[in-house]
């Protein structure tokens, strides 16, 4: 054939499967959101369309891919756990990373006049993503607290920050006040001064959002998915413990 | 800090950074999109429309990247060459590969309606993509003309294939009839057959795309991208050798 | 400093770490121990003095590297079980190989005398290594039964090659007696016409040898090493179920 | 086969070849060998014997391996330079690493008794390796320019440091008259304390060793040794410049 000539140069196409048996995760990120979230007017601290659209996207990855069973979502990050067993795309990382990123980003951009009609896209964002292997259930439940905790301390932190500048702060004081300080202290300054009980804040603000799939009795192939923490619409909400 | 509990798990991330001075080709390539193209009734063998998609995603993703000095386009797949001294995202890979596809991505959903202005999206794409290094200007050249190849082969079987087909022979009998023939053998049946001179078929089709940045006196930020193979409305065309 | 110049090239050293808290086997092989055997005049199907200086050598090794908990040996082959919380070497897969195998050299060609006191090396040998991981024990445990069940396959198949050979058969006639027969024929084979019961060969031949640390009541630096399967002299031998 | 059932413990070993058409150097060193000279009262700052010795190890290395075509050794260290091309072990850098530093740790005991005929091994060494690529002969170069230069910078500085140990100094107060000095200095010192004039200084301490072919007429299959830097019995000394 005449493409055999050139066809050595498969050769530096290197392997890139991950370890079997481990539990996969494909954490994404969306890049530059700081400058993405001012282009676009986000509400501060937090935009509860803007993190509908992150659940939505990640809805219909989950959806797309029968082999996640799990992803939690904080912020404009989200991570997609597999099933240790997956053998999908023969678990090479870059496949992985790859459809589950481009196809969030598809549904990110497509889906975005549903939850911002009156907003254009200023420009198009990316995502980075990366695939991480843990070898065992506890590790995956300490990576998933990790990022829960992760979106516990940013958003106390957050909510203390745009409650000083709101009320006439400026940046540089706001991040003066807080700085350094601990759960208790922050707790206090929204109640005793902005009458905001922190516990009382929306749970997808404060816990993230999980999707995760139910078992259906009588429906083998079709398995419904929830999201927790009330972002999006038309399926059962199912905040962690909003009380 | 609280998180410190768990920032163990940072640890499971490892290291993907790809090996320096060597050229760096991110290659993505539509997820079944032999599917796709049935879904959106794609003209065959070869969619002008769709093809004009692709060059306006990529020519977006090199405009966003510096560091891209080069891609080249065939049917739904797309290389980019980065230069061999980036240091782009450290060279990980998977943080190379992400952003290029998902911004891959981002453009071709988001501009899909100015080339398919009277179809809509059945369901969203996703493209699979990987990083590959290249040591020498010569092996990357015989890369590019791999992928070079591969477009004409396939692009004359296609021609061949649908020509068979249109003029009323079922695929198998159209296979038959070109399986295992040489390249003159086709030139004549298109020929002869069906009044095609095949080098006169639009470059684009028979060479694919090349992006690549134009030396611009007298405008130091600003890097003019030319687009070769006609596919792209507002730029000047330039084909390889359309002759 | 004079050498910063040239300090770039550090850049080129790619990281190899292992991913955290799995298993970590390395196994080495002799290269070219066919060869190597029949230069020495190994007695067959087994030499006892070979495998009790692999086992000399590898036990060298376990007492040198207290995070290796288990090692297995057959033939010329040995496999070093790390426990799974181990940093040796920051679990840097070259570095772990490395030192690991040129110790085992270092001791075979050291200790070689001793094993065999009537006869030099002809020529020197080398082993080939690497590390791969195991995410739970029980996988772990696969991986060794896959090891035994190496040994005993190619043991019996040996003992029954050799015992024809050695009573007048060329090599060619005795692999056709027994090439893709049961255990049971060759059991038979072996007891029926060479009087031979196979489950009475010594245990260091059928089920390879076992190298693991014996814990010790009031002596916390030291542990005593024991060697299964009768190989090393000076050790209590502790054969698995040679009864 | 019996064996099948564990089988799927062989997935576990994951590729790691390295990328085709590169320089692979394999670089070994010494585990411990400060300690290690110490056990054996290596004369110092440098002992000819030992310097040999690896010589001698390293000379057996390059010739088992016909396409190592270059090593560069300075005190402890090795480095081998595999040609661009080669396919040795499929380029599997464990593989690569294992057999080279397996096979020198053999030469390095079993020659001992020949360069230290008075001194019992104390213990046996260990050797860590790794595989690194560079992709042009420039980096190459630059490789072998900053090892070389390393030897340069410890010989100097060993120099000054024994010279003045040796005439009564401690190690602290020799430490604290050449730390941060620039080589004028300990130049200067050598000359006018000690009536050392280091360039005079053999080159196999001050340039450190080079290994290479030769290319012989009308001998195809034989390639002869040379060694530089006077190290090695029965072969051409070739030092570099030692003028």
């Amino acid at each position: 054939m005449a493409n055999s000539r050139y066809e050595y140069v498969k050769r530096f196409e290197l392997a890139d499967e991950l370890l079997p048996e481990v539990w996969i995760v494909i954490r994404i990120d969306g890049r530059g959101f700081t400058k993405f979230s001012q282009a676009h007017e986000f509400e501060k601290p937090n935009d509860v369309r803007a993190l509908c659209l992150m659940n939505a996207s990640a809805k219909a990855v989950v959806e797309d891919q029968p082999d996640c069973i799990f992803a939690y979502g904080v912020s404009d990050e989200y991570s997609f756990v597999l099933r240790k067993s997956t053998s999908l795309y023969q678990r090479r990382a870059s496949k992985l990373v790859s459809v589950f990123v481009s196809y969030f980003a598809s549904n990110f951009v497509h889906r975005w006049p549903d939850f911002f009609p009156d907003k254009n896209l200023q420009y198009l964002p990316a995502f980075d993503g990366r695939a991480v292997c843990y070898p065992t259930a506890a590790i995956l439940r300490d990576y998933l607290a990790w990022r829960q905790v992760d979106c516990h301390i940013n958003n106390q932190y957050n909510a203390c920050y745009w409650a000083l500048v709101k009320s006439g702060a400026t940046p540089a004081e706001a991040q003066a006040t807080i700085k350094g300080t601990q759960a208790d202290f922050k707790n206090e300054l929204l109640f005793k001064r902005f009458g905001i009980n922190y516990s009382t804040l929306p749970a997808i603000f404060r816990k993230g959002t999980s999707i995760y799939r139910k078992e259906v009795q009588k429906a083998p192939p079709a398995k419904k998915l929830r999201i927790s923490g009330r972002g999006e619409k038309n399926t059962t909400a199912s905040s962690p413990n909003n009380d």
